[in-house]
């Protein structure tokens, strides 16, 4: 495929082990991409490539695909699936959108859930959020670990500071108080030592679903605060986008400073070669659904992947 | 939607409770389009309002959609549905190929299968192919019921003839034969009664499918004897459709005279108001997929669905 990729995979590529600051990534659109006209044209010529390469893919039947979208509340996820996956046959692709864990879902390792999902050879799955929330969203709310009853985070262990431990002359009130501290900051411990836990977890998890065939992709898309309001504002002002309104949308910006500390943590610790992050500028969405058209296509392209061969004995069963 | 379909249903419908000679049916292009170009063109169209009524079926989580393909190998059952559902979101659609049944699979009742696959409200499952094998190939090879195991067809009843039924004049060789033929009339009755069974219970799955909101909408695609050859011929011939090519497929087309008694027993049995069958003349792919978007496209818009709306209490919401 001697096709020429309009955008460098390098400059959106988080690299493995570094930390990452979120404010010095762009959310707007690149030099690769002067106008929304042009990007049209990049993204259909993209489209088009990532069609013949999922017939190889099917056809050949030796790697699977799984691409991954994570990003804030109306960052394009959704809008990115339908442009950049338009053209390739729905039999070689799958998407999956991970709402709220369901009950069975909470009983099990947070791994357990993609299992199902997860592209058998010659397949695309595209996951719209996926285990990554476990370490996003979950540690912006760490109630939400409450249900999933993990042993390192047990009542028993969160109480752990005996009475006795404090000091006689201290009076019931600022025994309370000194012991309800120790107990958040063992608390919080705790919940760093999950964290760092989890993305070992997901490391491992993907390095095996790499040398098992499967090519991992992940697109973090990157969007301003401005542009997601005028986004959410957008979903109630037109009637086709009305169903897409969530109030707690609203409530989640508010915690924007928490939510980008936890993408940056998790980019920065899950970045590796066997599976990437891209940060995908995502203020304008013909930008985003180019570059990532054209990132997919350009990995599987690398993959060099070819239609299999009739053997002789194979024709001959048509002259007979 | 006051757009005016090109196809009218009721010239590819199968009547419920009538007998069907496909011999009768036309594989060739009809008149709605005389030619490809016009046929693009028509096929864009529909595509686009099956992407428009796809996002309102997704919004207004009333409703899914199951739609089935069948037909005889090369008929263009994967081609369909990569032209028809191009552009609609993956994220809204399903397709699933049924292959030969597992071994899982197989120990289960053959309504089991489809079960995962159905189409939740607001999305759409293709069936490409489907629990119709069980009526189709199986029964033109009895021999794959073996492995399903079903008591009423268990060894025990079928040799069910004692040897005492044998007259005593008779000889060792006439007996056996005698024996031999009553055991083959007794299991083409028990198969024939098998049939009969699962139509009534495809009929009964599908009907409580329709009353939970779920459009069953099933297609047959077909191709003439002739046609299928040049097609099977390609796949050997161009070097991106080897990999469809199957050895198989050849010994398949020695028994057209059954499959096709298959498939207008089928037809005739399960055509039904709630799940009717359409017969779409295959002979020319792009008359086949233009027919397909545009009677899905009409029905979805029969459904009448409506973008949800924003309360006054939502929209409050957004003043604070």
């Amino acid at each position: 495929m001697g096709k020429k990729h309009r955008f460098d995979l390098r400059d959106f590529e988080v690299k493995p082990e570094s930390s990452i600051n979120l404010a010095k990534w762009s959310t707007k659109a690149g030099k690769e991409l002067l106008a929304k006209d042009v990007a049209d044209e990049a993204l259909a010529a993209d489209v088009a490539a990532l069609q013949a390469a999922q017939e190889r893919l099917y056809a050949s039947n030796r790697f699977g695909l799984l691409v991954i979208l994570q990003g804030m509340d109306a960052s394009g996820k959704d809008g990115a699936i339908g442009h950049v996956m338009r053209g390739v046959n729905p039999l070689g692709c799958r998407a999956y959108a991970f709402k709220a864990p369901n009950e069975l879902e909470l009983k099990h390792h947070f791994l357990w859930r993609p299992m199902a999902y997860l592209p058998e050879r010659g397949m695309i799955s595209l996951f719209n959020r996926s285990y990554y929330e476990e370490v996003l969203v979950v540690r912006v709310h760490p109630k939400f670990l409450e249900p999933q009853r993990l042993p390192q985070l047990s009542e028993s262990k969160r109480s752990d500071q005996k009475p006795s431990e404090s000091k006689p002359g201290e009076s019931k009130h600022s025994e309370t108080k000194s012991s309800e501290s120790k107990r958040k900051k063992g608390q919080a411990k705790a919940l760093d030592k999950l964290w760092k836990q989890r993305y070992r977890e997901i490391n491992a998890f993907e390095r095996s679903l790499a040398s098992n065939g499967t090519l991992v992709i992940k697109f973090f898309l990157h969007v301003s605060p401005e542009e997601q309001k005028q986004r959410l504002l957008e979903r109630m002002q037109q009637p086709e986008k009305h169903w897409k309104f969530n109030p707690r949308d609203l409530e989640e910006r508010k915690l924007w400073p928490e939510y980008k500390q936890a993408f940056e943590s998790a980019l920065a610790e899950t970045s590796t070669t066997w599976a990437p992050w891209y940060v995908i500028p995502a203020d304008n969405k013909w930008y985003a659904r180019a570059a990532i058209a054209d990132i997919i296509a350009a990995k599987l392209e690398q993959l060099d992947l070819n239609y299999p061969e009739v053997s002789d004995e194979q024709r001959a069963l048509y002259q007979q």
